[in-house]
């Protein structure tokens, strides 16, 4: 972790395609390592190609090479691959009554686009991982339940995802106008979850979103 | 380090949100480190919180925490936040000429939408980092030059993004159409780039993207 940690820090010190000025001191303040083990640490990474010294005078400059770029990226490739793939966990809450109105709204279209019978209810679950419903959603296509005018009242499209929670599958729904990333996942079923898996509030679930 | 590949390396055994069977042997083999080791550092996970170990008999079972998910997490927020922050790294190639004749054709847009006359040409440059100009560009908000028709041809909407490189301002443009992300950046500028610069083929550029 400290090359990563290292990198992350110059980087954030600006030393991507450009040099930037250095101070053993304070690299290692920032790392809580030793001077003497942040000048080991430098030897070794441009040893290995991750960045480059370039030394004026008393002066220390240090940029990241491409490699060390290219090193940090796939990092991160390799952790949003695995974590961002369909896996949500959360716990079970609480709604404030209104999902069971909605249900009944969106029922004929649930019918229609999910293919069933909804539960006149909605699961309310607090998404514990990812930070949010979204990052776990963005490679899925949502089945677009199209908006409607009812008695007046208009009701949005509303985008829902297919989901598999134990043996039952559901879907996550999500007014299409949302903005912000939902912290609850509102799910709906065509079974009472709650009854069918034996959950109460507080009860840790795992989601899967199932891919076409 | 040793602890981000395991939990990589168990995330894509789907421990997350389930508890999966390893044996230290095939860790050990995929990590390149001793069975002696890989227990060694599941105890320290386990002890940090990182990972939950359930033994069955002689079978082990692991499941990554939220505590071991939002660790991964956070570091891939932290890589993504510096290393994503509006800086291309290229190196200046050759045109195949077709710049100059666009330039001309949206001259008037360029100096409309973005302020200057454009220099009748494009400079082309290979992305080195980050790994798609559309990395960097992620979090800005283009300029859109609206397509229009010019006997009886069609040119589309062009997006711009306005950068800096070294003291001169211009514009990297994409066809809004473009699905795929470039690997070649297309720069727009007042002057002649390569001479104002003292560029030429295979010259390596840092092109800064410019936030409003």
């Amino acid at each position: 972790m400290k090359r990563v940690k290292m990198l992350i820090l110059l980087a954030r010190r600006d030393a991507i395609g450009e040099r930037v000025k250095i101070t053993m001191r304070e690299l290692a303040d920032e790392l809580g390592i030793s001077p003497q083990s942040v000048l080991r640490l430098l030897d070794e990474m441009e040893g290995d190609g991750l960045i480059e010294r370039f030394v004026e005078g008393k002066k220390t400059y240090v940029e990241i090479t491409p490699k060390g770029l290219a090193f940090l990226e796939d990092l991160c490739d390799a952790i949003s691959e695995v974590l961002y793939n369909g896996v949500i966990i959360g716990e079970v809450i609480s709604g404030i009554g209104e999902g069971a109105y909605y249900v009944r709204q969106y029922s004929h279209l649930i019918k229609e686009y999910l293919g069933f019978e909804p539960y006149p209810g909605t699961l309310n679950v607090k998404v514990i991982f990812p930070k949010t419903v979204f990052d776990a959603l963005c490679n899925v296509r949502p089945v677009i339940l199209p908006g409607f005018v009812r008695e007046g009242r208009t009701f949005g499209d509303v985008k829902a995802y297919r989901v598999r929670i134990g043996n039952v599958e559901g879907a996550i729904v999500i007014p299409s106008r949302t903005v912000h990333p939902p912290k609850i996942a509102e799910i709906v079923a065509p079974v009472y979850l709650r009854k069918e898996l034996g959950l109460r509030d507080g009860s840790k679930i795992t989601i899967r979103v199932v891919k076409e």
